[in-house]
């Protein structure tokens, strides 16, 4: 059977760059997708993939960033940065927007956000230059923000980037800090990785503290 | 954050109606598309949500069903179908695309192809009027079939697809037979299930047979 000279073929093709999808899977998605479509067709409702191909066109042509923090909006001001209940005081620093996101659902940061769009990957080739890191520094100072609070991920890249932050931003904001390392809710000690614990040991704290 | 109010939000619920793609999947697809998309339009090139959009509704209105075997094609007859090489003396029985291109792929079956699109599931209220059998049947009458191969997934509900085909095809083919079971190649004794064990001990075969 000739590969990709077909629509299936090609679907199975496209789907199966998505990240996470092999070949088997893209193949499994495009079969339910294609009997999703004779089904809706018979019964005269719309399919799962036009329903799809509408969400990727339409987010692909409505969303773009947030001139101020670079969350995806479809305005030129997210609604976080045109929120006026926020705290200006406070910048949540994070690296994508789904972190962004992941904060929000937590529901405890009441300040602004900045999304860098990525983190410091030397060996990768990802510099300052390829992050949001100059509108960040510019945006501090132009609101006095008084604490920046780094969210990054807890690995080496996100490390890399918090320590490069916490220098760049220290002569312009009064308080720079981090998320806290430790065991997560929930943790057992058994089933949990040693730097884990070492960080949770080394970052211990007094009870009642 | 209001769900589904916005294009990004819209593309995860999309997203997540595909078969084992939950909520978390969902929106790191999307964003993996978003930060995509950003990143073919700086460099002018087609995104990868474009690509699928359109691969999406492509196969949507292209593909149809072959009106012989019911395989996917663009044609009216599939390639298959269509290919004068094929032994037309031997008709297996699948119940999915997939399952054809499985076959097909493992390359031993030179006969034609019927695809009944499902099998038989009495307790979900999928009976024999739901697939593609009286084309099946209609079918080997027609073409005067010597064989035809049963080849059905080896559970409940092929087991039950494929008894009901054997008795409604018995009066028009000469032989009716179906897929071997038994130790899958690579299969180790001590990590397969009871059921296939069983089936290959009471399918033993003798030693040069």
């Amino acid at each position: 059977m000739p590969r990709r000279s077909d629509p299936v073929e090609r679907l199975i093709g496209q789907l199966a760059r998505l990240p996470g999808v092999g070949e088997k899977s893209a193949a499994r998605l495009a079969f339910h997708l294609m009997r999703d479509l004779r089904h809706s067709k018979a019964n005269g409702l719309a399919s799962l993939s036009e329903d799809l191909a509408r969400a990727l066109l339409e987010a692909g042509s409505e969303v773009q960033l947030c001139r101020i923090c670079a969350n995806l909006t479809t305005e030129d001001i997210c609604s976080i940065c045109d929120d006026p209940q926020r705290d200006d005081s406070v910048l949540c620093v994070v690296e994508t927007v789904a972190d962004l996101r992941a904060l929000e659902r937590a529901g405890m940061m009441r300040g602004r956000f900045h999304v860098l769009h990525g983190a410091l990957a030397p060996l990768e080739g990802i510099g300052p230059d390829d992050l949001h890191i100059d509108s960040l520094v510019e945006r501090v100072q132009r609101e006095g923000t008084k604490e920046v609070v780094l969210a990054m991920n807890a690995n080496v890249d996100g490390d890399t980037t918090a320590l490069y932050l916490s220098r760049v931003l220290a002569p312009h904001v009064g308080k720079v800090s981090r998320l806290a390392s430790g065991i997560p809710l929930g943790g057992e000690l058994e089933y949990l990785d040693g730097g884990t614990l070492a960080r949770a040991f080394a970052d211990r704290r007094g009870f009642g503290e």
